[in-house]
């Protein structure tokens, strides 16, 4: 049996999975097997949901509430996996002043160890490599059952900076010490737009052992489809099998989330920016452009036969941002799935 | 009786007008009330197709021949109106070699009157204003029945060109000689990509008498989005009422095609250009693409309460890009009327 198939039986099971009375172990293993099975074998299909973990000036005791209030209000969603993020001081990137002051947050890995043991799908934990100390990536790396964690690895936020661990470095260490840990890297459809590299810079992580990719929030459709498009025609080209890109949505609903948006680099369309200063529902419309986006994102990726998967993310903590992002996820599980 | 509500009862008439045995006088009275009611009255929801009339080194005797066959291709479709474009030598705006050879067309105006006759909905003539001695154009304003007739004027390629008749010019005329003669003018998304002042143009050319705009081939839907709220929110600034713009889609089916409209200033995707050098149907892709673009600025101009029409344009001659264009208007039609 190939592996392909063998991830295919697995995906029929999983729609099982969640009919269960509760995450019995079995159930779990089915689960935990579906998102890196699929990644493994190379195939798409799947929706996460991705995370920030706290500010570490949280008080401890609410930190459990506030995994828990989390785990809460996702478990009702079909997800196949979580991404918990590892926000680094991008300042040095960018010299415009951040919209939200920066504060440090809690480490993914300790918060996924130590609050969110409960969540039941794999957990795609983003390691900003920079910040890290050699001895500290190497044991987090050994330490990782791939079974139920996947990692990001993102090098430092601007190239002037001179981290403890290279990027490359990193990526090297995963290889070396634990090579079924599965390793992604990040992708910039913006990024494409201005240097019309981005593809082969994809090609070059995928070759450094990233067995998929996860894109920053879309906005831009045709960024993201060119991106797509000559990413796949240079696999192509060089015999080489296309892994899944995520592609990541969010909604915004405020002028200060829009502003974070762009700060982080992402081409946040006037038309939205108009909205949000006049619409009578800006977050709705907003709502209505990811899932259109997705929609057309989805369609293409399937015509083009590259393998995808979907993030929803809130971007924003205030609430009805955030369910808002809950009901973009769920739209976007029905719409996958169908 | 407001107009409004007129022209919305001449809608419902209108939707009978196709089922005749002939264009019978009274028919067509009732469709020519149509479109030039509704952009009179400020109202979009209406369906274009552009043509451009034959090289002017074509043999006399085929002219007829071909706009019978153009009739024919597209009596069965249930279009507002028809536009015939107006080809200007635009080598002086750009550079860069044209794709396509430059050749001379038949004046719109002289092919409309000689060989379109049986066309029954009003037809929108574009005027290249500077290509005109100032005598004939004025005569030709004065000459046209603005119950058939709408005309879009345009100037000069290049603002480097000395023309006879600027556009301010002749939309003065327009307004001094015949001003029931409803007039247009051109909309590039693209320009606002750049300048962000389109909408300002628009504004401006309203106060020289435009009551629509007709924009070039969209591709990008975000700078047609941005376009229409920028130009939407501004009028209500000034407390002036939208007119309709016209979004004018295509298909590519060559890559002499995308040259083409590259040349023109569209910025075409390169996902298109992937599709175009590698897909099995290109020219189906770019249908599909050409459909999902316009649902998408259908609904948005819907939900942003600007009024607008569709104008579906073949840029290439070969039979089987036309074919595809015939089948984007159909689909268009359809989508707009439910």
């Amino acid at each position: 049996m190939t592996v392909r198939s063998a991830a295919i039986r697995v995906i029929v099971r999983v729609s099982t999975c969640n009919l269960g009375d509760g995450p019995g172990l079995a159930t779990r293993y089915r689960c935990v097997v579906d998102l890196t099975a699929r990644i493994g074998s190379g195939e798409g299909g799947f929706v996460l949901f991705a995370v920030t973990p706290p500010r570490r000036s949280t008080p401890a005791e609410r930190l459990p509430k506030i995994a828990n209030a989390t785990i809460e209000r996702l478990s009702h969603l079909d997800l196949d996996g979580l991404v918990l993020y590892d926000i680094d001081d991008e300042s040095s990137r960018n010299p415009v002043e951040r919209p939200f002051p920066f504060s440090p947050t809690v480490d993914p890995s300790e918060y996924r160890a130590n609050h969110m043991h409960q969540w039941r799908t794999p957990v795609i934990v983003y390691r900003a490599v920079g910040k890290l100390q050699r001895e500290d990536l190497r044991t987090w790396i050994e330490e990782q059952d791939p079974r139920h964690t996947l990692t990001v690895m993102v090098g430092a936020a601007s190239s002037g900076a001179l981290p403890a661990v290279s990027l490359a470095d990193a990526q090297a260490m995963r290889a070396d010490l634990n090579p079924g840990l599965l390793l992604g890297g990040v992708a910039i459809p913006e990024r494409h737009s201005r240097r019309e590299n981005e593809h082969l810079r994809l090609i070059a992580k995928q070759a450094a052992g990233c067995s998929f990719f996860v894109t920053q929030v879309v906005y831009d459709l045709n960024a993201a489809k060119d991106l797509v498009s000559d990413y796949r025609y240079a696999c192509e080209s060089r015999g080489i099998i296309p892994v899944p890109i995520v592609f990541t949505f969010s909604v915004c609903g405020s002028m200060k989330t829009l502003e974070f948006l762009r700060w982080l680099g992402v081409d946040v369309p006037r038309w939205i920016e108009n909205d949000l200063r006049h619409a009578a529902d800006p977050l709705a419309a907003s709502l209505e452009q990811a899932v259109t986006t997705a929609g057309e994102l989805i369609e293409y990726c399937r015509r083009l036969g590259v393998p995808f998967g979907i993030n929803v993310e809130s971007v924003s903590i205030r609430r009805e941002e955030i369910e808002a992002s809950v009901e973009l996820a769920t739209q976007l599980i029905r719409r996958i799935r169908t």
